[in-house]
């Protein structure tokens, strides 16, 4: 059993992590942002951390003998506007800084942090593909401080696409469910892009294994590292799409090539990400589609 | 003559710079912080951001018609306590994308960034001595977005130790002259730390160096380029108070060993910094104690 600080626990990752960790009995506490409402039961503790008061959110950390904090909180956004930049900053450096100097200073003995293969556009080592990556790269610069000068053991966990149910966000399948519903058609780009996208329950696997690596004092996980969620298998979007049409039975009317690609277009995910060790994603594209639209396994 | 935005100039570094910038015939505007009240005369313009309000400032760059903007303006902290970390975050990252985000909206050629020796303790790639390097790491880390993305030509000119007239800091330099009119005794490390101090008119010329690079077209300094003011020669500390001592006629009373090196003491300074094009250091240490204390050239 664990004792786990969760940030973004309201989230798409965070409702089914934080689910999936209560029910193998660990015991998790939520960090409610602004005016965040807990989506779970009396099972799952909250609090607000408060920016403004460092000494007694330490003082909280230290009293509750936290294992570890899953820091999945994250403004994202795919293209940024001017007022937007300092948000971005806010949230994914400012806020991420907060909680990361809260858990050194309480002697926390782990911090899982959440990246994206977005920070190695074109495979680089760094390269971001928007503001929102270059974020992300800036608070692991800010990390490394902490991983060099205290015990804390630090991980990044860098996630491509995911999907499964109750997923809000206005992401690919979602789209295409609603077509395939209405019938209308839907421009799109010439979709030769590949796409890596997992299944939650993939997904949350990879955090769970990850954390239970980074709890054992003899933890194979070295301070600093970081992993990544590969798809078990990836699909140029058009090959998505007749997947996507053969699973669910709908025929998809998509006009191919009817927009451009975004400027910085990911053609090919990142590619030398380390998978997490232990870690074998096991839901295929077919199964996945089946699992969240027709509740099979 | 280069029509300049300056953040920092009411900084050690900025005072000094903006002034010979002045000599030289450029146009100088600089940003005031808080309540802070400009050092120079009329001939040098202020304008105060407003991070709440980004349009109004976008609208002032642009109608300004900079060439560039160097900026200066850095919250510096050896040590910090917990309630300092969101403040570098919001001095060095925040404010600094702000006004990168500004440049970059407002079509400014080129931005002339400053960093530190200390991004690389122990001569490495990126290790932070302190969190203050950290926030200077995570900058460029985010800057990189706005390189590729932008033509804006961004470049950082990391320095280490500087010394000079009207430095109010409480530097090593201050320390001995005050210890050296008063006879009293200093405890310090062992003093076989090696240091890397430039006199502040070397430091300036390699601002004004690079800043002129930056300034052409066909600048033959790349965006992303990152330049390093090493100082003419480098000494031990010990060997730096004998020349304070031969140079001042002053006998300092210090006792050697009586305190420990800091936790990440750098014990040899970045070596591995390229110098700007075209700039040569020229004031040796003998004659920047003089030009100090003697006003001797």
């Amino acid at each position: 059993m664990m004792n786990i600080f969760v940030t973004g626990a309201t989230g798409f990752v965070g409702k089914h992590l934080v689910n999936k960790l209560l029910n193998e009995g660990n015991k998790i506490t939520i960090n409610l942002y602004k005016n965040d409402e807990s989506p779970f039961g009396v099972e799952v503790s909250t609090y607000r951390l408060n920016e403004n008061n460092i000494n007694n959110d330490i003082l909280f950390l230290k009293s509750n003998n936290f294992d570890g904090v899953i820091h999945l909180a994250s403004l994202y956004l795919t293209n940024h506007q001017a007022d937007d930049a300092v948000r971005l900053i806010d949230s994914n450096i400012r806020f991420s800084t907060y909680i990361l100097e809260c858990s050194a200073q309480s002697k926390i003995k782990w911090f899982l942090n959440t990246g994206t293969f977005w920070q190695s556009y074109k495979n680089s080592i760094y390269s971001p593909v928007n503001l929102y990556a270059a974020s992300k790269q800036a608070f692991e610069s800010i990390a490394m401080y902490y991983i060099e000068t205290n015990k804390i053991r630090f991980s990044t966990l860098r996630l491509s696409d995911t999907y499964g149910p109750s997923d809000t966000r206005s992401k690919i399948f979602n789209l295409w469910n609603k077509i395939a519903k209405t019938g209308e058609f839907l421009d799109m780009s010439k979709g030769e892009q590949v796409i890596d996208i997992s299944y939650i329950d993939d997904i949350v696997s990879a955090f769970i294994i990850l954390s239970k690596n980074l709890n054992q004092e003899d933890s194979i996980v070295n301070s600093g590292d970081i992993y990544a969620v590969n798809s078990l298998k990836r699909y140029t979007l058009i090959e998505l799409s007749k997947i996507f049409e053969s699973v669910t039975n709908c025929k998809l009317n998509i006009n191919w090539g009817k927009t451009d690609y975004r400027e910085r277009e990911v053609m090919n995910p990142w590619e030398n990400g380390i998978p997490v060790p232990g870690w074998i994603p096991e839901i295929s594209i077919e199964n996945g589609i089946n699992r969240l639209y027709f509740n099979k396994k």
